[in-house]
């Protein structure tokens, strides 16, 4: 808390309207002139803010704003690589913010060059870096993942979810990685989904925890997976769950069986 | 508004008792001595009320209630004709209804002789117009809809839902159309319902608004489908959605994915 | 009412966080020092309380908390076999209570020898009677009840209900007899759960009514499951339904289609 | 309970608008129709209903709803004289009921003629008896419950609630009794009042429980005060307190004090 | 409706933290860069807005926020004073809105001048206008109305309420009014207050409504305050209240007595 | 938090019933076998927890819960002597605590004996200390204080309220403080009290605060009493309050005028 900068009018909100069955929840934004699009790049010492941290992770959705938060991401990403810090990022691209002149390809690709984990889908693949999958690849993902690895040798990791939406209600995921070498988790289900608005950050958070305390990448990817999971059955955006409740849904109980 | 009549003691009421899973909802009517069951036909100056009106729409709930609702409705129904306004019916018959002497038999079949559209399932042709499907009919509603429209020859539109309830908490439903041939959307399904109260109003209303802006009939059904699949959606008997959202829903994006 | 006795400090009390989809439900106890479990067996007359009755039921909560439940389980049952009143049992073992210095195989052994009708999972008569599915028998709940038939003399129905938890929000459930014969009921699938605290009591609850009210076992155990399955779709755990909507589910009305 | 009859169509309903400040309360009747107005008064067996009890109360509303309550009411206070109990009335006198063709003056004096204790204040003596209190009277309510009880040779008591209305939210009410004597409670304040609905049923019951609990009738007044005004602290129109809180208030402890 | 324009990024919010006894309700507006601030004027066609219009309406507000809509204001009065429409102006000085550059003291000045009725508090007359009451004056309200109608001789009617908060639970008001003779009414005492967001606008509102249905200027300021006052009992900045509601109040029903 | 000691079965629990107007709020503490009555004293290392302190703050309830929690409060008490902390007390004497067989007079005289400032009313000083007022004394709050001084030479300043209690919904309040000469604050309104719970730790950490922040007792003090009164404004026991509020009150700002 040490290190929040105060300045600008006005905070950013958004509304949601939530969903159910075949209506989908609405997210309308409100961020326009906002404290956030407006701060000034040269107010984070970010040598300073990272000196005593272990991994600096930041999403697509900052960049996206205005040309003042692409630079303090950037200046961020470089402090962490001087620090030797682990970076990671969401590259969470929607087409329709990046208003401000310069290009999501180009400032993202700058950005994601100095990132050591991606999480990136397909469709985010092809939008930014126009990389597809190779034609005739059995598996897209791992396919699209060898190249990004290849384009930009900074990252060793690229997960993502893979999210089979049923209804408004009822969702069905998996976690994929690619490392060199894929790997998956099988899908769970969650339904009825109470709140899926958080769902991401829940996953790429569990995957930080995941990298910190267990051996493997797949540990880290399956743990992740649950806590995005147990995300969906809570309402608000904050996933109000112990490590030992996600580590349950990833050993397997997935049933919801009353415990007592 | 301006036609509105005020008389009589009391507003009818309903209570609602909201089931889930395998309870069913249960609705229970205290509409004895309303205001609307003992209105006066003569109130009503049909003539001027429809002057400008492009469609008259009527269901038969109101003339099962009072032989004073029966006039009004058949009161109106008689100046739409002299208007040339389009006139449907949701023949909604419910046998528990109809206390007041005359016969649903009888009342309807005088009432539904001036109708253009009718919403009318098998059953109800059945228990109102004796118009069982041809024995054998691979389409029993195309069999029923082409004895309708045989015997009230001012009929040129049969429409319904079919409706497969899987719970109290899970629909199916799908939209039928006979006009000579026969159309039918696919099943749309629901789950969790949050509130089926208002569906059928919501698919009439939906195919008023799709005939007037649809240059098919078969769209038209489609949209009605869809704005009564929304309907199910929202608590309360209002259909709180816009027209686009339910061309969103009509034009296949059923999965509820999340709009941002 | 006239019955009750007042002493003791504080009321046992349970949290419930209510879980959905593959979060489980939690309850933790408090039940430490209640007035329940330090109440003194020799305030219950019990020959006086239960002169009027038909029927007493306990379950194995009761002398799990305390020597002193314990013991007054004991007194009623003893006295109900005096009177000739029919006794039921809910064994409903659980480690972790049990923690009084008596084991609960023992002390259960003890009270079961007196019952009529007890309610009991293959897992419940090996924990706490070592008896075990006869080796490749085809049906495990009759070969378990056969043998605590032949066990405990007195008893004369093992009755249990089979959970087959899809997710916190999707119970299937069945009920199942041993009477010297076997007799089970169909599964009902309860989607969504609103509610699951309660359901045993109201199967127990319903098999008492049931027996009462009908001619044949199997339909006591009908009534009991649909009894049981209502009681998950209602929140809080009273069973806030009539005999009559019961009976509705009972005769295979799970639909829940709108009544009206 | 086992002597409650069952008929009619409708139970009667009251809408009830919160009122605050200088905005007051609004209720709305929909009693037209009701089962209760509809009874039938020889359904009712008033010797077999009465036979255990110490003391019959009722209140001018129901004289007032229809020719066969008022029937229902004068056999009930019939067989109470035959049994030596008890009889209370509160005169309540609404103008706007007593549609069915006799007159509250009329129907009341015949069923006030058989009461021991009645709630009446000034207003309602001249509307209902035509008493006013005699001119230049120091106590106008004492002059009241004189003339009265030389009318009405059965009544012993005479009692009433002063209510002076500061807002909607803020009430100061004592009570009064003339036996012979005048006795009256100081005034207590409420504020804020809660909820007001109940609180002349309150202040009755209060009066029964200490007319029977306590050996004076000044205590038994000072009782039913402090009900009532405990009653305008809570919500809804049931007094949901003890007798020992009661008690606490009538002692005096009046500033809201926390106890713990 | 249909005069309405769309345009710009985003609607102005304002969060309203509720007050109690001695903490004050807090209002934090958020309207920078909101459309309204950002309209065009050239987007009014206010002759024809107004063409069917007997009276117009404005606040201090609306000039207050940018000159966008300053100019907007101003062109709105000149219409109506072109089509001889009256004019009324709450003047609802805030300091720190203002912030485009130009001074309230000549916006308002010039926007006053074409106005025929003004609300203006005498605080609000020395911030805005430099008057002053005359030193010594017993009734500091008519001597700053005087003064305001000599300087702007097309404004008939000066009218204001005199508000002493006694907390912000417990407010008194009092209308007053100088048309070149002064007339106040009494206070209303309102407690509690329930919402006193927009008693401001109910008591512009009723004093409108008051000068179109009555006779007097004075029945038409009763009519003002008791609306306001009802505003204050009243959850939500719209004041839920029919006319005869307010006839009540400011025919002297200010103790809430309950209707019924 | 790093201090924190987890250990016990249960948490302590109360129950509030919240009062209005004359019905008092009302208390139930279930703290019998919590974790807090067993703690172990041995278990916290005073000197490493206080190293970095500036104050220590203790209240009556917890030593008399427990020997336990005596010994724990003692073993505090000492450590911030040893490291120079400035100590104070809430005597807060509840005489149905107290019941593990030592005297709270006992117990409290030790423990004071450590403290600089306490909060103790004059019921207090006499019932723990055996201290009253000089017959005849002007001021017993002063007269009090001084004779705790001379009998507890570390005290260097005695503070309290002084409740008028006019209602459960509306208190006044001053503070008092005696430090060798006598101050008090003016009296505070609170109507309505929304929640008194909590009402004297606001004033005590607004003391503290108040203390390490101005350069008198007396700005302490009104500091202290202005965030208690606005605590009484807030439900739930914890002072949502900004230092800016309290101070905004403690400049007299106390009729709670809408803030924007």
């Amino acid at each position: 808390m040490q290190h929040t900068v105060y300045s600008g009018q006005r905070l950013g909100l958004y509304f949601l309207e939530v969903g159910a069955s075949l209506r989908p929840s609405k997210v309308v934004y409100d961020r326009a002139n906002s404290s956030f699009a407006n701060l000034d790049p040269a107010a984070f010492n970010w040598d300073e803010i990272l000196k005593d941290a272990q991994w600096l992770h930041w999403t697509g959705i900052t960049p996206a704003i205005s040309a003042a938060t692409a630079q303090a991401t950037a200046d961020a990403i470089a402090a962490a690589r001087r620090l030797g810090i682990t970076v990671s990022a969401d590259v969470n691209y929607r087409r329709n913010l990046w208003q401000y002149g310069q290009t999501a390809q180009q400032v993202m690709t700058e950005l994601v060059t100095g990132c050591d984990v991606v999480v990136c889908s397909e469709n985010d693949a092809e939008d930014l870096f126009g990389i597809q999958p190779a034609p005739g690849a059995d598996n897209k993902f791992a396919s699209m993942g060898e190249q990004l690895i290849a384009r930009f040798p900074q990252i060793k990791q690229v997960i993502s979810t893979r999210r089979k939406t049923q209804s408004a209600s009822h969702e069905r995921i998996k976690g994929m990685l690619f490392d060199g070498s894929y790997t998956e988790t099988p899908y769970l289900d969650i339904t009825p989904v109470v709140d899926r608005i958080g769902g991401g950050d829940a996953f790429m958070g569990g995957f930080i925890y995941g990298s910190l305390h267990y051996a493997t990448p797949a540990e880290a990817l399956s743990f992740a997976l649950a806590a995005s999971a147990l995300k969906h059955t809570i309402h608000g955006d904050v996933n109000l769950v112990t490590a030992a409740e996600v580590e349950h849904v990833m050993q397997g109980n997935t049933t919801g069986r009353l415990v007592r």
